[in-house]
């Protein structure tokens, strides 16, 4: 079976993007590498902690990742971050603490052994910052060409950005991170906002999770509806809010979710668009292209195979 | 028959675009909208005049456009076109004045009355900055309707400009009137540097036209070898020149020749990425797609359209 890891910032969206790897029987979720973004790095791993136990899944383990970019001495969490994910980063909807702890082992050795053990078996599913993964390809570059696949929600190649024109939120916290990623060869899929704007959840959606009756069922509507009513205030033309997170999840497990371009990328680390994704011209000839980028998704199928997945697994949790 | 006008700041690209044109028995070339960039106006439409002439065909007329954006008082070559160009457009090589003149009747007049004697019938392929195209536009307004399709060479979506790492050269020059046209609802097929950066033509295929004896072929010949030396300065790691202009040709001709993305184009007039082409994602989720975007190109096919027809022109001009 297909063993994946997430890489979180444990954010509204990637609460869901843990309930869709939960709830598909095609794949092992192994664990969950901790990064900043959203909320800090602490935050994300008791949310990561807290959110597997309430849905049932306490044996999932959590990894201590880096806290900040490399390039920085520490990170603060922006204003819009919490207007968009709550104070809490999960909808500032109160649950639980786990019982559990995140484990010693950093997530960036966490990731470097699970390639080795499990080699293209391994699908990796970073949903923040690049940190975390820029760190294990330095510390082990020979996991460029051993890991089975990675597929990141970031970016933006055919449409504007969200914290500028030219940058979407995950690249910009460390767009040299992703650079080198971009550029080591591994076989990335990008799921840009090129897609993720096009897969909205409205209230209408919600709802069904909050007739459950059950606890999960609750958690998850409240917290959605929080990120669907900023969504109102951040993107009032989009008429729902972005699926970021779960598609890379959803993708992960069924990579016909989406249409991709076969392409080199880069990521511009100076100059006025520092954060940009976009085509490396010095590769665009190369016959090898090492990434896939994301342009077209099926939207009813994979709102279909999202609502599936998260309501049996929010009915099944207490 | 298809019927097609140039819009041409010529140039030594334009210069093969005029060569691929009158090279296909598909369409018929109606006639050329001069415009400014590679050169000034009156250098362009005496290129044309002359190379029509050279090329056998002194039945083309050349129609004066607008000399310079409309946000701008006048225009200047900048030294990088006439390094890429030469002083004179066509590669500094000379050939002789046409007795003939430009018509008196402006270029955007000569759209417009093609439009409404054509409609559906008419291309309409661009290969300068929009100026002509807008102006027409917001003289009259439902030609974006009543055209058959644009097929312009200008910008770049999933890779960076060519006159900074967001623009490319045919858009900056005027982004305004870029954006207008993009934002028109016109059928309007976007060739960019996407594609053409991928279309490269060597000195092993010009030698072929200078073999061939006649005055087009060395002229031909001699022209694009400047246009080749230049590209070894200004862009060593691509191994050739980019066909920019006569692929927006081939695509007139026969779409096939490229893949497209459906989208919703806009051109950023404001702030540090003025003149980059990019989706607009307020029209992200319309179902209705008034562009196609280029983003891959069958490269063997195009170079042997691209030499069939220009050597059989050349073989068989003077």
């Amino acid at each position: 079976m297909k063993k994946l890891i997430l890489d979180l910032d444990t954010g509204i969206d990637d609460t869901l993007a843990i309930s869709y790897a939960l709830g598909s029987p095609e794949v092992e979720l192994i664990g969950i590498a901790g990064t900043y973004g959203n909320v800090q790095l602490a935050q994300g791993l008791r949310n990561d902690l807290a959110i597997t136990d309430l849905l049932g899944h306490p044996e999932i383990k959590a990894y201590p990742g880096l806290t900040h970019a490399s390039t920085k001495d520490s990170f603060s969490v922006q204003k819009v971050s919490a207007f968009i994910h709550g104070e809490n980063g999960i909808g500032d909807v109160t649950i639980p603490d786990s019982k559990r702890s995140p484990e010693t082992e950093p997530a960036v050795d966490f990731i470097i052994d699970a390639v080795k053990t499990y080699g293209k078996d391994l699908t990796y599913v970073p949903t923040g910052p690049m940190t975390n993964i820029a760190a294990a390809l330095r510390k082990a570059p020979e996991i460029a060409q051993q890991i089975g696949r990675i597929v990141l929600m970031g970016g933006a190649l055919t449409v504007c950005g969200n914290v500028s024109p030219w940058s979407e939120a995950n690249i910009s916290q460390d767009p040299d991170a992703a650079n080198e990623l971009f550029r080591s060869g591994a076989p990335v899929t990008m799921i840009g906002l090129d897609v993720t704007l096009q897969t909205l959840l409205t209230y209408r959606q919600t709802g069904r999770w909050r007739e459950l009756g059950t606890t999960a069922g609750a958690f998850l509507a409240d917290m959605t509806d929080f990120y669907i009513k900023a969504y109102e205030t951040t993107a009032p033309k989009l008429g729902g809010c972005g699926l970021h997170d779960p598609l890379a999840v959803g993708v992960a497990v069924d990579p016909t979710l989406v249409t991709t371009l076969p392409m080199n990328m880069k990521v511009d680390v100076e100059g006025p668009t520092r954060g940009r994704t976009i085509g490396d011209n010095d590769r665009l000839n190369d016959p090898v292209k090492t990434m896939q980028v994301a342009v077209g998704v099926d939207v009813d199928r994979f709102l279909h195979e999202f609502m599936t997945r998260i309501t049996a697994l929010a009915a099944a949790a207490q």
